[in-house]
Parts: structure tokens; sequence; C-alpha cells
């Protein structure tokens, strides 16, 4: 095994084992992600934090020694430990240092970093990159909508605290608190911690509910279309149906 | 009344009875399933209970009946019991054991399978056909953004955790709770029973609302789009429209 | 005037006083809506009661009027008096037997019949005519998914109920309980008032409710689809936009 | 420096410094919008007021010194006053007669005139004009769709009043106070202040919901619909792929 075939099965691009070994970790970032939010639960019991530990610990030697191979066999080790991956690869193996000494526990956070891991398989993948330069396409629109949903939900929030402030001055105490209920409504959250009691402010929600619904979904709906527009996979279907319906023989030579 | 006759009966593909019964057989499936609804309800009066239970073994009888006529009837009566719809059939029936023995109460459970016979109809429906085939297209989308939503899913959590745990220690207790919230949230159901309080908790929710809104709206917008795609009935409607407007020659001089 | 410009006047086809007759009667039922609707708030003044009386008795006259009006005027008073218009037309006018003998009180609620007669106007318009077309096309789909929406509801409600039932007895008392709750939690409306609170329960939720949300979303989606196929004014907007990218005379012949 | 030069640069249009200074003059607005939300929190320390005030002193002369050199510097002065931009102008400069007269509070709200400014840059933008065209072109279908959301809503008001009054009168005390509950259950919010208890009121409310809802969300639909056209920034993206299908080379003249 050379240490160009190292790379290959650990970057998952090896024919045979290159899948297996990915996937292997992805589900290793995967338990270590529900393990880290498990540790949070209160009343564990011993044996159950002291199986969490020792987890952890074998995550953290398995992230250390795949760091170590990649720096050892890759052909350009600088440039790999410089690279965005490399670096979060070595973020991801911090949490080490907490073991080494017990003051260090805040860098247990960067444990989190793994769970960017995840994506990792999608770096190269033709949908991200289509989704990058879908994104890059509306990059506009998504200014102009954005600039005129914040506009209609700082109008909003301003209009709420007028109608909601004398009625309930320990709901809609501010402004900035209004702000909140404006999120939860226009993204039909509607977590009903605030909510308008006169008439005046259910009147004026139920207006700028059905004028702002329609604006303030448009960056969503943005981004939804720029996403769906990324799929390649339903690409030869919607083509299939394309030449069934406008059959051209010209075309057959160009497509 | 030949032995096929009878299985087309049973099946519904027979040209003149084959609809009521097989219409028959669902409505009755329909009202099983409001029955077993009903037995739940606290406080039924006996006369109401024992009505259900007299119900409930008249459409034992009836699918024990179609049961046994459908592997008395079948050409290859091996064939259909170990079939999938087979063994649904005889799960169906499974619940009559409890009623010769009242300790195997946990049988009756089975008639919940009862639901399924409900989709029957559909087996051989061009519409289920093209629904598979359409999920099966959309496979790759569903996996890529089904890892992006948990993964988004799992930064909200973990971020609302950390922002909120200190102010309600007894809301969010923990990060598989938090993910709770975060489930109601993105999926714009918001119960209101974890509701972030603090100011950072607030911006981060607004700010993961808005970005979150759109990528976790895609895996059920992909399932949408890939059921709205398999609507065949629409298609004529289409087909037509588009006839009108780029059928042919003389057009172009009209327009 | 003859008969004739009557009829033509009161339904709004008269060239000149047409629609401002329309408009009115229009108005007029808006307000009669409000009227009844301000009717049942509670601790009204007097003076308002007594307002709205007087407003009632003069909607009633001009719809008496109206209808007086049409019978005597139309060519064919028996076909109109037993048309669907008419027979509309007649009980928005029977709240006036309320006023000759008070215990009537019940015939008042017939008022109501008066909303319907805002619809009137789309009567004879092309938006629902295709409006019904295009449900009509999507009727099969609309079962078919209805179906499934129902049994995903149905399924939800005992899911939902086995695993919250034992922590929640008098929150999820039994199934027909539960489906309301899968009703609020699958249209994301969200009421808060039944919340699971067990592990399983929550863990059961997410996952019905991803796969869920892009089922039972179907059925709505395809009415909105359907409603906005219907769309005739951006119509010319839209040829507009094909002429300019495919105005090609050879393609008729091969489509 | 010419005055012409002044005017540019004070729309934007200057080819050099025009960008940085519309740029910086909209953060000027948003820092003013958010200490106007600011000034409402309740137990702001001294300094922040003071803070605050002398930021508000410093916004209200640098609009006050723009407003000026746009009268002195512009071709037709009376032309810029009167003209709808002048009078927006004009009014954000008002709050400042408040520090003059401090009986004057009142003229401090028309500081919320600064944030429409915030769409001044949009003002010639080719996206506002066609929101405005695509806006016109729907204007039918909102009318339409607009009267049946109306009469939906209205109806699911007072059937959920007769429902639901008896069992809950502090809660659904008259129809008016439905029509919040509709408001609030059709965009689907769902704030939980007002719940259908009822076995008919949830009965009530599960079929109208979802009727309604394909309903209700059309004007919506068609608001992002018509905003969603207006992309133009999406449009090579789209003529791309368009070229790509059907690259017919004959199009080109004609295009």
């Amino acid at each position: 095994m050379t240490r160009q075939d190292i790379i290959l099965i650990l970057d998952g691009g090896h024919p045979t084992v290159g899948y297996t070994v990915s996937t292997g970790l992805n589900v290793l970032i995967g338990l270590s992600a529900v393990a880290i939010a498990l540790e949070t639960v209160p009343g564990l019991p011993d044996w159950a934090g002291s199986l969490l530990w020792k987890f952890e610990v074998f995550i953290l030697s398995v992230f250390i020694l795949e760091y170590a191979l990649k720096v050892i066999c890759s052909p350009k080790p600088l440039k790999y430990i410089f690279s965005f991956w490399g670096i979060i690869d070595l973020l991801s193996c911090a949490p080490a240092l907490a073991l080494l000494n017990p003051h260090w526990q805040a860098v247990r956070t960067l444990r989190l970093m793994r769970i960017l891991r995840m994506l990792k398989p999608f770096h190269s993948s033709r949908i991200l990159f289509r989704l990058r330069d879908a994104l890059h396409l509306v990059k506009g629109e998504l200014y102009v909508f954005g600039i005129l949903s914040g506009v209609m939900l700082y109008i909003s929030s301003v209009g709420i605290y007028l109608f909601e402030h004398d009625a309930q001055p320990d709901v809609f105490t501010s402004i900035p608190e209004s702000f909140w209920w404006a999120i939860a409504s226009f993204t039909t959250v509607g977590y009903g911690d605030m909510v308008p009691i006169t008439t005046g402010g259910r009147f004026f929600t139920a207006i700028v509910l059905f004028i702002g619904l329609g604006i303030v979904a448009v960056p969503s709906a943005i981004i939804t279309t720029a996403l769906l527009e990324t799929q390649t996979n339903l690409r030869p279907l919607r083509d299939e149906e394309k030449n069934k319906t406008e059959p051209d023989d010209q075309h057959g030579r160009d497509q």
C-alpha cells in the first residue's frame, strides 16, 4: 500500500475500500454528534457518562490517527495543513488537549467542527457546485427582497408596538421585542408567546400578514427555487419529457 | 359462478359487481378504523361499547370469509398466502384469536393492518407506479438535502441550547430537547412549548429560521414536486394548452 | 325604461349603470356581513343595537324590492324563481319573516345566504368556469392523495396516542383527540394545545412530520396549482414570453 | 465640483463616489431604524439614552444638510420639493422641530418616514418596475381570490362561533373575535390563544382547514409567483438552458 493509496482511502476515492472508509468515518461523526447531544442530558447514570467519555476518547484517537496519516502521506503536507479541510480536521482533533489538562474544557466545544466534516463528501459533488452557482445568480434578488422583507418586518414591529404596548406593556415591552413577534408571525411559526389582543392590533396583524406573507415568502422561495434548479437527477426525466413534446430532427445531433 | 369470478370480484376487477364489492370492503375498512378510534374514547356508554364489539366481530367475519374464499379459489393458493397482500390479509384476520382466548388482547393491535388494505386499490394504479419512479429519481437529492437539513437542525439545536440553557434550564434542558424545538420551528409548526426568551437566542433564531427555512423546505418541496409530477390527469390539459400555443405553421403569422 | 333594462341593471349587465348597481349591492352585502358579525359582540351600547336593527330592516327592504322587481320583470318568472340564484335571492329575503313574528328568530340565520351572493359576479366569469374544469381534471389526484393523507393522518394519530396516552392521559385522551393533534400539526398550524412530551412521541413526531408534510401538502398544492392554472390575465404575459423564445415556423409539423 | 455633480453624488449616480455615498446614507438610515427601536427598550441606562439622543441629532443634521443641498443644487428646485421623494426627504427632517420646541414630540414619529428612503435605490431599478407590472397583470386574480378568501374566512368565523361560543364564551366571544382565529389558522400561524375544544368545532376546523388552505394560499401564491417572475438575474441562466435544449440557427435573427 503506497502513500497515495492511503490518501485515496481516507478521502473516499479508493475504488474498493474508499466508499466503506468514508461512510464509516461519516457514521462515526454522526455518532459523535449524538454523543455530544446526549452528554448534556441531565441525570445521566454514571455508566452512560463513562461510556460517552470512552467513546469520545475513541473518536479522538481515530481523528488524530487520520490527521497524522494525512499529513504524513500527503505529497504536499503544508498545503494540506493550511487548506480549509486541513484546518477543520485539525480543529476536530483539538479537544484532545482537554484530556491532557482538565482546565482546558473550553477546547471541547471545538468537537462541533466535526459536524462540518459531514459536508465534506459534497465538497466535490456537482450538486453543491450548482447550488453555489444558483445562489450566486439569485444574489441580486435575495438582496432586493431581503431589504423589502426587512422593511416589512420593521414596519410591522413598529405598528404592533404602537397598537399593543398600552394593552400589554409586559409582553410588547419594546420595538425589539415586537420584532421577535414579527419574525415568529411572518415565518408562520407562531409560537404564541406574544399575541395581539386589541382590536386594532389584530386588524393590523390581519392586513400585514396577508400582504407580508407574499413578500417575506419570496427570499425563501428564491432559495428553494435555486436549490431545486440544482437537481441534476431530475434532469434526465425532464429532458425525456421535453423530447416527447418537441422532438425536432435537426436538434438530435446538437444535443 | 366460477372460482375465477370470485377472485375477480374480491379484487375489484369484475366488470359488473367488482367496483361495488371493492368499494364496500373499503368502506368497511374505513368504518373499522373509525371504530378502533372510538373504542379509545373514555366514558363510552355500555351500549356503544357493546355495539363496537359486535361490529368488530362482524368485520372479522367478513375478512375471514374473504381470506378463506381467496385461498380456496386462488389458482395458486400458496403463492397468494405468501404474497405481500396475502400476509396483510391474514394479519387483518389475526385479531380473531383474541375472541378465542381473552389473554391474547395484544393480537388486537394487528387490526391496524387493515388500514394498509385501503392502499390496495392503488397497488396496480399508474399513479403509485409513477410516484415510485419519481421518488427513485429524486433519491440522490433527498439524500443530499436530508443531510444538509440534518446538519442545519443539529447546529440550530446546539446554538439555541447554548443561548437558552442558562435562562430556561427547565425548558431547554439538553441538546436532544432543543432538537425538538428545532423540529417544531423549522417545520413552522411552532407548538409554543419551547420558546427562546433571551435576546441572543431570539436573534439566533431569527437568523437560522430565515436561512434554514430555505434549506429545510427543500426535501419537502422535492417530495411534493416529485408527487405533482405524477399527475397523469393534468397531462391532457397541459398538452392541450401546449398545442394551442405552439401548434403549427399558420399561427406564426396570426400571433 | 323597459323590463329588460331593469333586469340588465340588477344583473349588472347594463352598459351605463349596471356596474354601479351591482357594486352597490355587493357593498351592501359586505356591510350586512359586517353587521351580522357586530351583532354578536357582547356589551354593545343600545344605540348601536338599534342602528344595526335599522340597517338590517333597510337591507331586507332592498333585497325584497330587488327580488320583487326581478320576478315581475323577468321574461320567464318561474324559471328565475326556481333557478339556483333565484332560490338564494329568496332565502336572503326570508329573515323578513322574523320581523312579522318574533318567535321566528331562527329564520334570521338565513341572512348568511347573502354572503353567497357575493360570488354571483363570478357566476358567469371565465375564471370560475376554468376553476371548475381544473378541479374536475385533478379530481383523480385529489382522491388518491386525499386517501393517502387520510391514512397518514390516521397512522400518526394512532402512533402518537400509543406514545403519549400514558404520559398525558388528560391531553391525548383518545385516538379521535389525537386526530385533532394530527390535523393541527400536519397543516403546520400548531396551536400548541396538544404537544408530545415523551422522547418516543417527539421522535415519532419528527419522523412523521418530515415524511407526512410532503404527502399532506400535495392535495393543497394540487388545488393551488389547479387554481393558478386558471389565471387568465397572466396568460398574455406568458404568451409574449413564449413568442420571444420559440418563434419558429418549421417546428409545427414535427409536433 | 458643479451643482450637477452634487446631485449625482447624493442620488448615488456619480461614477466614483456615488455608490459609497448612497450606501453610507442607507447604513445611516438602518442605524437610525435600530436607534428608534432601541429607544423603546425599558430600563435603558442614562448614557445609552444620551448616546441615542446625540445620534438622532447627528442623523437629523445629515438629512437636513442633504435636503438643503438637494434644493439648492437641483436645476428645478420646486419640482424636486413637490416630488414624492422630495416630500419624503422633507418629512424625514421634520422631527428636528421637536428639538426646537419640546411640546412637539409627536413630530418625532415622522422619523419612521426614513425607512421608506431605504426603498429609494429600487426607485429606478428594473426589478421594481417589473414588480409593478406583474402586480398590475395579476390584479384581476388577486381581486377574485381575495373575495373568495374573504368569503371563506367569514364563513369559517361564523361556523366556529356557532360551534364554540357555548363551550368557550370567554374565548370565542363574538364573530369578530372568531375572525381573528380564522386569520391565525388559515395563515397557519396558529398562535394558540383561541383553540376549538368541542368535537363539532374541531371537525369543522379540520374540514375548512383542508379546503380553505388551498383557497387562501392562492393570493399569497399569486403575489409570490408575480414577484418571482420579476427575477431578472435568473433570466440569463434560463435562457442559457433554453438555448442548450433548442439550439436552432434560424432563431438568432428573430430574437
